[in-house]
């Protein structure tokens, strides 16, 4: 049986020593947000995640969701963690408190959420999605509708989804049919088909507020005609609490490879009544802006995954006894020595430890920046820290999880035979990462959205909010002898990054396939130099913190280890992958398509 | 609902055009193999792909196996499979023709069992594991006991199986405790518990030959006291038919990732009767011959399914429509393009291609090799090929399993969200793929296999196997135009791999750690060399095929699109491998086992 410990060492070392978390309260509203206050926030949060969410996890993928005549029942265990949920207001933990939030740091609630989805990620569908439909509306909702649908959302005691895949319709949206007609007292009658409809229906909630992409009667075609509205489980009576049964019904639920305790539903609408949220056909825009963070959160979900397989297989490394070491027994008073002495066992491990250590403060940069783009008072700092978000969120998002999910099969290669065996959960967490590839954008798309929309936005602009940074630190330490071994290969990966760029945008502009062929080589590439941005400064850190005489001493000598395995191991990587996406389209557009 | 075609194509351009097999008659016993002959074998096997094994793989995968007092359940579908199985004489394929074998090259039964594991990877584990247990009785077994049992395993009427694993020791078979005591006829008493037995127990056939490794009373510690057995689950009659029950019984099967039709069982052997196979003590040896050729084997497991993969990711690229060529339309009479007029899902799509072409010819060559180390009249000649299949066995293991299950998982992402719906039967493949990096020898283990045995056996015997070849293709074809782009980049990666070589041979010989850590980098540059001397070779086969006018012109320029994709855009990661495996192993021992 798997375990699952909240990783607080390393978030402390991640806010207070990386981020200095405590700038934080320079930000309106954030004054009372000490270090210690977030330390103990994290610690109860990793107590729920431990003792609730994650005993959950595995029963939950033996049972499954079931479906029968349009109700779906979430697998035991669910509702007492929903209940437990709900009850120690997780969430709203980064919502404004005038809807019920704690008003915290979404960085926080970005590291509360790395470890519930280790603990379990299918059930975190469901307060996720929630979450996701309170922050659209807060963004594009009328006062009125803030007031009806927020506290309820913000408090996790309604459900919320994102209704926007239809059969013929994923990625390309200005396929949908989905209708609107509008109705004499402003509402709209929606009538169409769903799918894939994560967390659509099912029995932890008294409400499900589901948000819904159609095209009014009579729009223009294409994206341009797509508007949003809220379409209730139930409608709600005249003092807020549901009531009447809603036009919307589950048709079915999917059969699917992981994430078994998330409910994905077939939803049929047929002349459900629907509110417009946000200005007609610009149901696009008011969409992204819940799909953007929900691709941050999704990213951070390979981040999850890879850790909880990662404790589990250096447990698994240091008792299970095989053999012995290359040099000789390491522990002759025993028949065999633990398979950690093997320098293979160990690249494993150390790959899966040097992503994780190295994502979650990159994460947490990130969720640093979003707060700074909704709290700080400079307009222009504000637009810097978004630049920086809307340019790393693909990365993160397609990086995180195709890294993440090698890492978890690394974890139960670890396990040997043992790892095939569903009893020891490492396959679980292997077919529970899967689905982060492919939904809120699958991987190409990610790869697209950077190269296509994210490198030219502004002339640049969004770039330079990463180039500039790294340029910097490069510069400022290029000649600090401790630091050689990671600004060295930082400098080297980073002149292959703008190598790169450049080849982009001149190929790209003469000739888009160019782009759209180097796309996902250079994705990997950015996120390869992110990495290794935060793990020069995490060196840097420790460094510091080693010559001010720490007390953690191993903790801080760990991090510079594992630096260097990052730097000497995987960053290499930027050499082929600069070669690949250079060798230009032609070697992928020469095939006739019938020729596959 | 996934298809399975026969891809008889590829295997005539292999056989007949790349590894101009009809030399093949040249061997004794061959002389009637003809060309044409071989195509018609695999027009009939296809067939029973196709028409029987797939149509019984997604069905086994959804009901698996089932337990109950003692006996396993196999899946609806797999007995009539078994039953035509056994009826067209495909267990038999290269058995000799006095154990009622067909006497066919190996080569060829390499080739169906690609097509076989294509299209029920979880059926085949029990025709494929009584194989293996006639191959090791034909080695090792009394002339007797190949009479006993050799016809009905080669029949395929009688199921085998290897029982190596219990629940302490996997890789470490010194760890033995099954005892064998000796009796006063000659037989011993087999005791002990066996644990993931592959078609230990399960209903297809009429008797199941156990082969046990086990440890006789009073026998030296570790790997050289343990002896092979034969253990039948029900003692032969005198007669030789299958009589009273012998002392094992499964106690249990495990409930797995995939391949959920094959039954993997907890074996427990209470004075049960075994008779010796081989020599004493020298079971371990005995049990190499038949893990060599289940590795190769399993090696095209991750070909197999990569295969099926891409042939339904091809198809559905071609059937989707969702979104816009990026240089506008492709079909403006459609709503919208098929997918893949997109570069980086063609990317997708060639990758697999590419990976299942190029190991296609290479497992064929190796495969042609164990027919020359079998027949050949000279000795020496005898030894190269036996030489160099031994070097490429674990190269072919680890890479193709490695390899493979990255491709399976790209053809699952070419679906979008639909590859991770049960139905489509994508994931299936994935889960099914996964086992074989791990059995057989965990894919590290096949690497420090490749670094500490194969290397320095012989002095570099072994390699020269290799390595002459590759430089005298290098050297004849280094300055003909038309091959310039595949031989230059050959040349390149063949010289990062010499490089290595000579790294590991040098810094290894002072440290086992420095082999060690480098053992996993060095055998994907290994398989990735072995792929483009196999890749330029077949270039140069089309080149002469279109030069001399072939009839089938397209899929001649389509082999060399393909070669061209391999050597631009996944032959460079070779650079960042030689990067990463001369770092040394400073980087993954620094770290105390405590810390991780």
């Amino acid at each position: 049986m798997p375990t699952y410990r909240a990783p607080l060492r390393d978030f402390d070392f991640v806010l207070r020593d990386f981020l200095k978390i405590d700038t934080l309260r320079h930000l309106p509203g954030f004054e009372e947000v000490t270090p210690d206050l977030i330390a103990a926030v994290l610690e109860g949060g990793g107590k729920l995640c431990e003792d609730v969410l994650f005993p959950a996890n595995a029963p939950g993928d033996a049972k499954g969701c079931t479906y029968a005549n349009g109700t779906v029942t979430t697998p035991t265990g669910y509702k007492d963690a929903h209940r437990a949920f709900v009850a120690g207001g997780w969430n709203g933990l980064s919502f404004a408190p005038e809807y019920g939030g704690q008003g915290l740091p979404r960085v926080l609630a970005e590291c509360f959420g790395e470890m519930s989805m280790s603990a379990n990620l299918a059930y975190t569908t469901y307060p996720g999605l929630a979450a996701g439909a309170a922050e659209a509306i807060s963004k594009h909702g009328s006062p009125e509708q803030k007031a009806t649908y927020m506290p309820k959302l913000v408090a996790g005691e309604w459900g919320g989804t994102m209704n926007l895949t239809e059969p013929h319709c994923g990625t390309d949206l200005g396929l949908i049919r989905t209708k609107a007609e509008p109705q004499a007292d402003g509402s709209y009658r929606i009538t169409g088909t769903k799918i894939f409809i994560s967390a659509g229906e099912h029995d932890l909630t008294a409400n499900i507020i589901h948000l819904v992409l159609a095209r009014i009667v009579g729009a223009p075609a294409g994206t341009r005609g797509i508007s949003l509205f809220i379409v209730p489980k139930f409608l709600l009576d005249a003092d807020g609490t549901p009531g009447r049964r809603n036009g919307v019904r589950c048709g079915s639920i999917e059969h699917k490879m992981g994430i078994k305790g998330s409910a994905t539903c077939v939803m049929n609408y047929e002349d459900a009544t629907g509110y417009l949220l946000g200005e007609k056909h610009k149901g696009m825009r008011a969409m992204f802006t819940m799909m953007n963070s929900a691709r941050l959160a999704v990213g951070v979900q390979g981040l999850a995954l890879s850790e909880i397989a990662y404790q589990n297989a250096a447990h698994y490394a240091k008792e299970r006894r095989q053999g012995r070491a290359l040099k000789g027994a390491a522990e002759p008073d025993h028949a065999a020595d633990p398979i950690i002495v093997h320098p293979d066992v160990r690249r494993m491990l150390l790959t899966m430890r040097a992503f994780n250590e190295g994502a979650r403060a990159l994460a947490a940069w990130v969720g640093l920046n979003l707060d700074l783009a909704h709290k700080h008072p400079d307009p222009r700092a504000r637009r810097d820290a978004d630049d920086l978000v809307a340019l790393l969120t693909p990365v993160i998002k397609a990086y995180f999880t195709d890294f993440g999910y090698e890492c978890v099969n690394t974890g139960q290669q670890c396990f040997g035979g043992s790892g095939y065996i569903v009893e020891t959960g490492m396959e679980q967490f292997v077919r529970d990462a899967r689905i982060s590839q492919i939904y809120e954008g699958a991987n190409g798309i990610q790869a697209l959205d950077l190269v296509g929309r994210k490198l030219p936005q502004g002339m640049g602009r969004l770039l330079r909010q990463f180039f500039h940074p790294v340029d910097r630190f490069i510069q400022a330490n290029a000649n600090d002898p401790a630091l050689a071994d990671y600004v060295r290969p930082l400098a080297k990966s980073f002149a292959r990054l703008q190598q790169a760029t450049a080849w982009i945008g001149e190929q790209g502009l003469r000739d888009p396939n160019q782009a759209g062929a180097a796309a996902s080589d250079y994705l990997k590439l950015f996120a390869l130099v992110a990495m290794a941005y935060i793990w020069a400064q995490m060196a840097e850190v420790a460094n510091e913190k080693l010559a001010n005489g720490a007390d953690d001493k191993r903790f801080y000598q760990a991090k510079l280890a594992t630096a260097r395995f990052f730097m000497e191991r995987l960053l290499p990587e930027t050499s082929s992958l600069l070669s690949k996406l250079t060798s230009g389209a032609g070697n992928l557009m020469a095939l006739d398509a019938a020729d596959f």
